[in-house]
């Protein structure tokens, strides 16, 4: 191995990823995270050593790897302010292109698939890692990396990535948006939303064990345009009333020819 | 109490509604389903007594309630068909109003808010149990009946199970949907869909702790139209681009005003 037994990491970014790659990796013995950057100064984990938290890149220490856990668009500005060379630099975006970091340094990507908020205590095995690098051995490393810390790991190229994103923001954000007007069409009503929240869950156990058009059904699919004309009717917020129609006509045109 | 301590039941309909049913009244012994009637003579469940399915509506015992778990287009017929009056008859559907029961019975509706399918094995307590009845002591009843299965029962008028039903359709169909373009999008690029489970259960698991306005990210939320446009543009299907456009204008209207 080209690498010591023990992975040097430095952390920059004070968002939920950097908080959440700072408490997987704290576990193991053989990846050290030795310092993290953040313009702030603040800590990513109560436990932490104050010592390592640096507010300036030019106080960076030699390291393995340095982890650029920030929003896309402020990786190609800080990977170019880092203040050294040939060092690995890595991005966890699923959105951003390998090539988006400067390339004085060897460029990397390490994108857990999940989302991530203060709240959530995630058990971080579960989360699939996917990794890219444009040398093999850094490659080799972050896969050392991503296989401590998780048990499904991916290399995927840029593209492949950005199409895991796409539909990454459709069962995320688009299926959040769906339980928010949910949500709304109860508060309108005056009936609590949690009664919704058993059906929420097993919508998202049975795609665990079936496949997702297995398991559609509902209104739109047996073409029950009696049903559907009511909800429309009943509907009093022209986007929802939109929404429900492009829903409502892409499953028919998925499953139509079924019918 | 009107009605004596053991409650019988008939079910009628052999679907997936009419098997959860049976096996959740099994358990207790102050419910007593003494009869199961469909048109083909099936068991509801491996263990049932064979002696105990009818298929002639002429056969069947007095009950204190008639549980129609049929579609919502057979209720009318059936109802019309049963062979007695002034019995308590109720269906299970959320879009039916309790009227479209024959009123020369007494009417109600008993409505799981839970998607049913034959391979889940649900605890039937977490399901929210909505009934309605138009007399008081048929609501006793099934109030009973209701509290003895499930933790959650609510007593609502037709109206509001016709609104629960909508926000029913929106977060379980039209979700199941978005995770269905998910997969379609994985495997036109042959990216395995299991990747994108993880992210799937904590989107839900979230809504479980936050409210779902509160847990909304993403391209759309933060005006990203970079990503926006580069998503427009990786998606071949024309109804999921229509879609990835709606949700997102929709996003964007809702939290318009407060970026």
């Amino acid at each position: 191995m080209y690498f010591s037994l023990m992975i040097k990491i430095v952390i920059l970014g004070a968002g939920n990823v950097a908080k959440h790659l700072y408490k997987a990796f704290t576990p193991y013995h053989d990846l050290k995270v030795i310092q993290c950057y953040n313009r702030k100064g603040v800590l990513l984990h109560p436990d932490q050593n104050p010592a390592t938290i640096i507010q300036d890149l030019k106080q960076l220490d030699k390291a393995d790897l340095y982890i650029l856990a920030i929003s896309d668009n402020a990786i190609a500005g800080v990977s170019n302010q880092l203040p050294f060379t040939d060092r690995l630099v890595v991005h966890t975006s699923g959105g951003t292109p390998i090539t988006t970091l400067n390339d004085k340094n060897k460029r990397g990507v390490f994108y857990p698939l999940q989302t991530f908020s203060t709240t959530s205590d995630l058990d971080f095995n579960t989360i699939p890692i996917c990794i890219e690098a444009t040398a093999k051995k850094d490659e080799v490393l972050l896969e050392k990396l991503a296989n401590t810390v998780s048990n499904t790991v991916n290399t995927i190229t840029s593209k492949q990535r950005s199409t895991l994103h796409l539909a990454a923001v459709v069962v995320n954000n688009f299926t959040n948006h769906l339980f928010s007007i949910g949500n709304d069409i109860c508060k309108e009503h005056h009936l609590p939303f949690d009664l919704l929240l058993p059906l929420i869950n097993e919508t998202t156990n049975k795609i665990n064990r079936i496949a997702p058009n297995q398991a559609q059904t509902g209104p739109a699919m047996r073409n029950d345009s009696n049903t559907i004309d009511r909800h429309l009717d009943q509907l009093t917020n022209k986007n929802h009333k939109e929404l429900y129609k492009s829903l409502t006509q892409s499953i028919q045109s998925k499953y139509g020819k079924k019918l």
